[in-house]
């Protein structure tokens, strides 16, 4: 899923999304929405797909994860959490309820339940007691839902790198019949053979037929890393944040656009790659648009990365469709993983 | 004519310069190609329409006007001007023979005569000697060029606010033959009746058949009021520049869009407006876009605001076709200089 932060994925557009991209779901951001435009404007707009010109499905996280990283500006209790704006300073309060509420007026078609994600590395005692509070807020969160029929509200399975507070986490969850499990508090700093085993080992407790959702990951190896594990469901802001500094994702690994090599290099990205920015421009005009900061060049590699890992999750599930997944993972990770070299 | 400054109309794609805001012609800044990616990599790239994808006529400037800017970091002489980059300081010296020998390299359709642009206020003294030089510089750049077939060189009438100045250079410059004329020197700081009354006495001089450029102007109303000078042709950031910054041009004046008044207002910039900003989103989205610094935001005020540009010029084009254009000026020109009130 493309992040849309706070209703845009940056420098794209709908059509492009839609069009070139192929993106099926996009995401935005509950905490971003919430302090602006403000979640009663996007209400009165008719919910987030209407005010975007987005008509295809979209999910919004929980807050949880945007409202612990503002360490300092915030206090957690059982009833919720307290915390201060980063634009302006302006106290709030997100409780599970809240946050239902506030995802009932945004509309997406799939929403989170509130949770706390611990800072990584934090103590085991700490998490587990977080966990006992995250639990608590699914389903008070769960019972404060307003439009089960419209939208679907996942649980958010959390428990740190620690397998039994995970199991905990997973099975309290499923009791509570969730019509999907995200996996929350990965990717925050932990080792990545860490999220890989989590991944792993959670994979043979959460139900294979609901869908499971892998919250802020990664990079294009993660991704295939973790569909091993039984991952359906993927975000992160890489691709396109990398991209507007020239780190480009292709299938030959990572392609950083700046390089003097590339100065008189009047070939695509990825000559193979069909998207709007590799059927038009060359790596040499991309670089200078880039290196001048000029939009258009954001734009183009934006639209490029997006591409690409949509792409990419198109043949993973082919791979799996073909039955010949862990050749094809096997095979594509390393490449990934480099920088190009030459193509 | 949309400025494409570094080889991009900022924010716009190519794609949509000719199918949404059907640009016919766009400019190029001989000054900032020439430093970044440099005019030799435009060249092998196979000059700048093959390097920026776009396939219609293109202009470039002479340099000029962006040399004489850089108040401090540069030297003029009989010979041409030494300047320092404001990128990074280094030295470079741009003559008359350079600026047409960079000109043909990038390989724009219309290119410009190295000229100096006096600045805003200067003597007469200075204006009617640096005119001599302009003058000058005029004819070796025609000398100088290579590609006559191919590039029409246009001389560029300086001499400030002074009427007998204007007609010295309008003169010198028709003596010389060129294919088009460009009136420098102007929206530099003087009034706008002062600019006003040098295009009127020009109107006189100028020959009929030949095409005249109004060089950086300007405001929807400096267009038409100059089209009543008999100007054929603009270029000017400020659709562009304006638009990032959330104030666009529509027919019904400048709609400042940050104002809240927009803030629950969920019709487009301009509802008669068939951009594509305005078919697929509302004013209260794009103030959230642009509020939030969002590149969509930038994206859609650009898109809608070029779009007038060329679109009013359209209307001013029917109606001297329709032989109203007097009538046409006088209705247009005060509102497109209001700020919107209601649509």
């Amino acid at each position: 899923m493309p992040v849309g932060t706070v209703g845009s994925v940056k420098a794209i557009s709908p059509d492009e999304l839609r069009d070139d991209i192929k993106a099926q779901i996009i995401l935005g951001n509950t905490y971003h929405l919430y302090l602006r435009p403000g979640h009663k404007i996007i209400e009165k707009a008719g919910g987030l797909q209407k005010f975007t010109n987005w008509n295809k499905p979209m999910l919004t996280d929980s807050g949880g994860f945007q409202v612990m990283s503002l360490s300092g500006l915030r206090k957690i209790t059982r009833e919720g959490v307290r915390f201060q704006s980063h634009l302006d300073g302006s106290y709030h309060m997100f409780t599970p309820e809240r946050v239902m509420e506030i995802q009932n007026a945004i509309g997406a078609d799939i929403i989170m339940s509130f949770d706390e994600c611990p800072p990584y590395p934090a103590s085991k005692d700490y998490i587990a007691k977080s966990l006992d509070v995250t639990l608590e807020w699914a389903e008070r969160g769960l019972e404060a839902h307003n439009r089960p029929e419209e939208q679907a509200l996942f649980g958010i399975v959390q428990g740190g790198v620690h397998e039994d507070l995970r199991r905990k986490s997973a099975e309290a969850l499923i009791k509570l019949d969730f019509p999907g499990y995200s996996i929350g508090g990965l990717a925050v700093g932990e080792k990545k053979e860490d999220m890989y085993r989590i991944t792993s080992f959670l994979n043979n407790i959460l139900p294979e037929h609901k869908p499971r959702y892998l919250m802020g990951v990664g990079t294009p190896g993660n991704l295939l890393e973790n569909i091993r594990n039984g991952v359906d469901m993927f975000d992160c802001v890489m691709p396109t944040r990398n991209a507007r500094k020239g780190s480009i994702f292709t299938r030959h690994g990572k392609l950083i656009i700046k390089s003097a090599r590339y100065e008189e290099d009047f070939t695509p990205i990825d000559p193979e790659c069909n998207c709007y920015a590799c059927r038009n421009f060359s790596r040499a005009y991309i670089r200078h648009l880039i290196k001048m900061q000029e939009i258009l060049g954001m734009r183009l590699t934006s639209l490029h990365s997006l591409h690409f890992y949509l792409e990419l999750m198109g043949m993973a599930r082919q791979a799996i469709f073909d039955d010949k997944y862990e050749e094809f993972a096997n095979d594509m990770v390393p490449v990934l993983e480099s920088i190009v070299d030459h193509i």
